[in-house]
């Protein structure tokens, strides 16, 4: 048994990606944020399905037509293979725990 | 987006169970428990892996050979296809949220 909100580092230099699963068809990913934005304002344009869920804290997605979601605790998204997308924000005075599942 | 925690129907006398996202590769599933446990103490025996988290309450999960284990909010454990178990407690004064992984 492991628990999602322990082992988050006290310094947060850098956003924090961790695998929870991997096999050839899935995986499940812990991402820790704390003011991170993707950086270079570069958009992410993945191969897999992305279905992500704000488990604490808050963020802000940006999609390539605009639309930007403000997430909350419990508030979960599925973005499609090669749906262009940025974390806009991140609350920068608390973690924002992420879960990820990428599947095909 | 939608929210884990929306839509709990406000009686609840069965466990709900709700697809997220179902593709022939991985099915990602809410569970909604409240004092419910696993129908006659059967054995779940499934034929897919289960990473299964506990977003909100608190549950034991029994697997047979005999172990216990007390989830808490944010523990999650990971179920290997064929490991008998059964949900052998769940709070009984208010929702546990489950969120469920089913994979290959």
């Amino acid at each position: 048994m492991t628990n999602l909100f322990s082992n988050i580092p006290a310094k947060l230099p850098e956003e924090v990606f961790e695998d929870i699963i991997k096999t050839p068809d899935v995986r499940i990913e812990r991402i820790i944020s704390k003011g991170h934005t993707t950086p270079n304002n570069e958009w992410y344009d993945q191969d897999e399905n992305e279905w992500v869920l704000v488990v604490k804290g808050e963020a802000k997605l940006l999609f390539d037509d605009e639309k930007e979601v403000h997430l909350k605790e419990g508030d979960h998204v599925n973005i499609l293979a090669h749906q262009r997308h940025q974390v806009s924000w991140t609350d920068p005075n608390q973690e924002t725990i992420w879960l990820a599942v990428f599947y095909k």
